[in-house]
């Protein structure tokens, strides 16, 4: 089973994962949480490329280079886990480059699709969370986290979240188109709630699916 | 005019690359030489991971990784110098793709052309140079030039080096099938002509093209 946590960042995706992984092996399952981009020593680079270099990145090279660290962690360790019955936890995949290179950078939806297909080897997720909150409440939040002064040092952001409200913004509407496509699997959740009720509303989600699932089966 | 060098290390192609570019200097040219992967900060980085890393690098993340890095050179270089009426000659494009991650790693050559298109945003050279040597050859050559003691350290090689012979017999295999698909323009010399016998070949091909382009024009 392969479940991804979704929303821009400072929506509280890490906390979810955490107390979600908790939840699962206090049930006995095996759980294996990842972050993209990232997960093998060759996605870990990648990810070192992307988020910490300075210069400009154009678009197209951003796209696969996210696919090129996704490809790696799909499988090496993905597949691999999936087969043994572990339940995968994602922090971001494939939908993150939707809402990110395609509504955020102005790719084609279409290339996206192509890219996403030849990263993933096919693989979709069960069942995705995405944390939704507006990019203003999202950068609150983040600043307090940091306890950045008001005045802040550009440097102390990384190349993603220097993109400026605009960006974030686009990156909402992509999330939220995602949630109207598909809303059977892309659950959306309020962001703004307490991080129990959110925990509470994921795993009542995630009951349906294992009573669709017996059901089916 | 978009000029290419194809062949496997060891082939003389970076002798060449300079060599032509004399010529075409003084003939008045503006000639802009750049070598793949690389040749942007970016591209440069991802040149360092994919050469440099002793971890193993699944075959579509490496195709991926090329691909950014292609990209990012395509995109912020050489359409731009082409559009300013230079010479643009690469050391490597798009056939060491087919060449080396569809022959030489198995991928299918399908996701290959389709990746090929998405990194070079359509992006076709004029003429390539294809300085076909057995890896035999080629390797007695590499090791002459880096005066490796025969019993040599391993770690003196860069990961695509050390991929072994079997591989190179099938770089090679792609290599010639390029040749036997696009004729005209995938030009096949034998490398193991005289540097200076190469460069006249070269010449003279591309006073051909520069004919049959002010005819057509």
């Amino acid at each position: 089973m392969l479940i991804t946590f979704e929303g821009i960042d400072g929506a509280g995706k890490s906390t979810q994962v955490v107390k979600l992984k908790r939840y699962l092996q206090e049930l006995g399952r095996e759980v294996l949480t990842l972050r993209e981009p990232g997960g093998t020593e060759v996605a870990e680079q990648i990810r070192e490329l992307l988020l910490q270099t300075k210069h400009d990145i154009a678009p197209v090279t951003e796209l696969l280079l996210f696919a090129a660290s996704r490809a790696e962690l799909v499988q090496k360790v993905i597949i691999p886990a999936i087969e043994q019955g572990e339940v995968v936890i994602l922090d971001r995949f494939s939908d993150s480059t939707t809402a990110y290179q395609g509504y955020g950078r102005g790719l084609s939806l279409e290339l996206l699709a192509e890219v996403n297909r030849i990263a993933t080897f096919g693989l979709r997720p069960d069942v995705t969370f995405y944390l939704d909150i507006t990019p203003e409440d999202a950068l609150i939040r983040k600043f307090s986290e940091k306890s950045l002064p008001l005045a802040f040092d550009s440097e102390e952001l990384d190349r993603m979240e220097s993109s400026g409200l605009e960006f974030y913004r686009r990156v909402r509407e992509g999330y939220l188109a995602l949630h109207t496509a598909e809303r059977e699997r892309f659950e959306l959740i309020d962001a703004q709630l307490s991080p129990s009720e959110i925990h509470q509303r994921i795993i009542t989600r995630l009951e349906q699916f294992e009573t669709a699932r017996l059901t089916c089966n």
